[in-house]
This record gives structure tokens, sequence and C-alpha cells, in this order.
């Protein structure tokens, strides 16, 4: 069917995945793949925004992320992957949009603000970081995306996204460009092991989906729980209690979730007990993967070629677009 | 030979070459392209970050500038003319060194500081008039050109473009990206007919190359010269009097020009005398590119072929920068 839904999802390939994207974005994917014609994109170009000194991490990182889309059960057959760096039309793409936002409207963008503040550039913003926004808007339309799944703090992203669109239609007299909706999940954003803030390879709180069971029990053992919980017999809090938000997200049982939680107040559950119970739910969730990702991992050069075989659908696509958008700017020669 | 200086120069497409383009810098192509490599690029991407309304226009005008350029005899055997936006490389370097340049880097850059207020852009400055120095950047080093002529008003382009290199070849651990000179031509800016500011399209104050003689003898007859020189027999002014301005630079016999001067200044030669004697030395200059032109432009098939060919052997070259760009950025998977 030709009217099917366009998704466009991606990743920076700064490191490799973690349970916070598990269950906030991959996840979804799984699903997404069976309903609509979907696109991962390895983000290289826009990871060089802030690793333009390591390109080879950056690199590596493609095919580590790529593993980890496998082992998790992103199909190849359903989903396609590619470089965003092998696709120069978004670059073109880009150069185009730059034209259409004002230098003003960038400086107002919520998100970018955000993360101005974040990293805490100062006077040395890049330029690149700067109109990113722009670079985003190529990324979706370069495959005419329609469906964006996004966080909520990425909407002023879409809707800067939609902004160009409609200029670039109404100034250039065409439907070509397509606007989009964000797909905003519904869970909330995964906390680290810390409780402190939301999962992030940076802040050395994450549980990687690769990461070896003596990895996964280090770290669950070192989650934040009760600092007032000092012995067993004590009653402890549920509340911020990293151990139960993980169980409420990965535990399907919710009785026995209960239970525990009904034990750990009125005291009696020591937290290396819980913890125990903890690092076998996420075992029974992550063995599965951690055992494809190892096998998977044996042959590379079949992950590099998905990524290329990707890449080489979506370098069709992108020449399709633009060549309908250079013939209504005609720059058709 | 290999290491032959390479030369770029180029056009914004948005109207037919001038009086002021020939001194500026045409005349100056036909003696560099029997010394080094060089390529001439129709920046149209460019002409569209303040045409980008009027995209047929820009798109019209590349053929009437190669008509131009081949009219004065810049020799497409010896120079390369390309169309920018068929380079797409040219649109991945730039997003690549926009990570190597800060916001407040391209704030300061002169050239676009007093570009921004002339044009009056205020809140609406578009973020691809914002980083064109980086476009520009991206312009020169895809073809490795290193002598690049511009006017002294452009230096600032210049600085901007070796930074980057520097930047580029620190960060990458490369030479692959060369630095670049400005060629400044010694010849002052030509003023307009109307005497007030230098020769612009903009301005209704230009003599073009492709001017009827009847248009030609219309403009000098308007031409500025001095408004206290009522009757024939006053004295006249010879500073500031934009017909012996226009003498001194296109007539060949200064002793000629001298014993004009002379007799102005004394009294007793009319402005519409004097004109007439200036329209006969440039109808001398423009007369043969005039014929030139308009024998050429019976067959537009033959000047969008010699545009095409230039753009083919540019994107070549390009490929192959590219190609060396990418394997020190770590993008060549």
């Amino acid at each position: 069917m030709q009217n099917k839904s366009i998704v466009l999802t991606g990743d920076r390939p700064t490191g490799p995945l973690h349970l916070g994207h598990y269950v906030g974005s991959l996840l979804n994917r799984i699903t997404l793949q069976d309903q609509y014609t979907q696109y991962v994109m390895l983000a290289d170009i826009q990871a060089l925004t802030d690793n333009y000194e390591n390109p080879q991490k950056v690199r590596e990182n493609c095919l580590q992320v790529v593993l980890d889309y496998l082992a998790i059960g992103i199909d190849p057959s359903k989903t396609t992957i590619f470089i965003q760096s092998m696709i120069p039309q978004i670059a073109e793409l880009t150069i185009f949009y730059l034209n259409l936002v004002t230098v003003a409207r960038l400086q107002r963008n919520p998100t970018v603000k955000t993360e101005i503040a974040q990293k805490g550039f100062g006077e040395s913003l890049p330029a690149g970081f700067f109109m990113y926004p722009v670079s985003q808007a190529a990324d979706i339309t370069i495959v005419k995306g329609t469906i964006i799944p996004v966080g909520e703090d990425q909407l002023p992203m879409i809707e800067q996204t939609n902004e160009i669109v409609r200029s670039f239609n109404r100034i250039y007299k065409t439907d070509v460009l397509k606007e989009c909706q964000a797909l905003v999940p519904k869970t909330a954003r995964l906390t680290g092991i810390d409780g402190q803030a939301k999962m992030g390879k940076s802040l050395g709180n994450a549980i990687y989906l690769s990461d070896s069971i003596d990895d996964l029990s280090k770290k669950v053992m070192q989650m934040y729980t009760d600092p007032g919980h000092l012995r067993v017999e004590d009653p402890g809090k549920i509340e911020g209690n990293m151990v139960f938000t993980y169980l409420d997200i990965f535990d399907s049982n919710h009785d026995q979730v209960q239970a525990l939680k009904d034990q750990y107040q009125a005291g009696g559950l020591g937290d290396v007990k819980l913890k125990k119970y903890l690092i076998e739910v996420l075992d029974v969730k992550l063995r599965p993967i951690r055992e494809r990702r190892l096998a998977l991992s044996q042959d590379l050069a079949y992950i590099k070629g998905i990524m290329l075989a990707g890449t080489q659908k979506v370098q069709i696509v992108a020449e399709q677009t633009m060549r309908e958008v250079k013939q209504v700017m005609h720059l058709d020669y």
C-alpha cells in the first residue's frame, strides 16, 4: 500500500544501548515494524556534532548499535537500518532548509536551549549543534517520515520540522514534503541505577543490553534503595527505591512485586535478597538478548552487510525525494 | 604539473554581469586561466540564500552568466565552469565544517556583519545567510582551491576558510585540506553611473555586458558628471565626474583623456560631446563582446553543455576530495 505511514527513528552511535533505550524506544520499534514502513537511522554525523574529536569511536559504535538492534528483535527484513553520513541528500536538504529558518527562530527552540544549557557550551557553541533541528528536519523529510517516535522533550523539534515543511511547500508551491507527527511513548523515562537522573551513558548509571551477568549483578547491587533501611528487620521505603522502580517495569508478575513491597515496607526483607530477585528478573529478559548479541557479534561482516544494504535502500528513496525537491526548486538542470 | 595552483572564483547567478564584474574580476580570469587550473562556480545555492522565493530566475541567470563568460573570452577548455547545486559534496563538507565553527565566531565575521546590516535582515536573518562563510569554505576546499580572487571586503571569508582548514587538519591529523590565499585585484571597485555607490544590479546603476548600443548610450547620457557644469563654456569638475572615471579605466589613449580633462576644466567642452566620446570608447570594448554573446545565445544547448561538462569534471574532483575527507573522519564504511 502506497499510503502506509512511514516511521523514522534513530540513535546517535555514541555508545552501546541500555535499558533506558530498550524501554523507551527499542521495544516500541518491534511493534512498529509490523505496522508501518520503518527506517532506523544511525545518526553518525549528528553524533559527530559533539564527538568530532573522536570519529573512530562513532564508527565502531555503529556496529555495536546494530548488534543491539538485531539482538532485541529488530528485523532487518522489516526495518531499514541506515547510516546518516552515507546519504548526502540529507546534507543538501539541510542547506536548502537553512534558508527557510531564521537565526532568531533557532535561538528560541526550547529543546536546543535546554541542551545548550545542559552541555554548558557557552561561547563555544558549535554552529553544527545550534542548527541541528534543521538537520533533523532533513533526516525526517528525506524519507518522507510521517510518524516520529520521540520523547516529550523533543516535541519542539517536530514542530520545527513541520514549520520547514510548510514554508517549503508554500514557497515552492508544492506538496512534495510531508508533515509528520510525534509519537510520544506512554512509559516514563527510565531512571538510572543511582536514582538521580534518567539513564545515560555519560552519567555512569546505565545497565547496557550487552552487559555480562557479572556487570548486571554488580550494577543492581549498587542500585539506590532506601538509605534509611540499614537492617533487614527495619521497614524500608518504596518511593524512590530503584529496585522497585525496575521491578514495576520489568517484572510481569505484579502480585509477586506487590508482596515484596508489602514485606519491604513492614520490615524483614533485606536489600541483598531483593536485589538478587531483580537480577533474576532482569536476567530472564537480558540473557536471550545477550546470547543473540554474542552469536551475531561473531560475524561482524554480516552486521555491516545489514547496515549497508539498508543504506542502499535509503539512497534510492533519498535520490527520489531530492529529484522532486530539486525539480520544484528549479535546480534540475 | 600536479602542484599547479588552483584558482576558484564564481558568481551568484542573480542577474547578467556588468562592467563592474568585467573590470573587477572577469578580465583577471582571462589571465589566470593561462597560468593556473581555474574553476569558476555558478553559486546557485548561495544565490538562493536571498532569492529563495525566485528559483526560476536563478536558474535562467546561470545560462546568462555563462554567456557573459564565454563572450568576454573565458575559454571552457582552460576554465572549468560548474554549478554549485550539482556538487552535493559541498553540502556534505559544509555540514562537517559547521561543527568546527562556533556561533560566536560567525557572529564576529566582519563581512557577514556588514552584509547583514546592509540587507537590513534584523530578526529575519536566515540561518543559511548567517552561516554562508562556512559554505564558502566548502566551495573552496572541495576543489582544493589555493588562490581565491576576492575583493578586499571578502578577506575575512578567506581567513575563516583557513581557520576551518587548520581545525580540520589538526583534529583529524591530516593534511587533506589546503589553506588558500586571497588574490585582491589592484583596480578599485567600479562606481555606478550615478556616482553614488559601486556598480550593482539592485542599485539600477549598472552597464551590462549584454546591453544594446541604445541602452549603453542611454546610460552614459544619464551619467553623473558635474551638476555645476550648466553651460558648455562653464569650467567643469573632474573629481567625482563619472565620465572621466570611466575614461580613465576604459580609454587606453591617456593623452587624449588628459586633453579632454584640460578642456573640460577650462570650459568649452559640453557634457553631451564628452559622453558621446565615452560611448564610442565603451562600444569599442563592448561591441565584440555583445556580438559574440548574441551569436552564442543562438545555441543555448551548447551553453548548457559547457556548464554540464564542467560540472561533471568537478564531480570527479569533489568525489575524490570527499573520499579523502571521509577516510580521515572514519566515515568510509
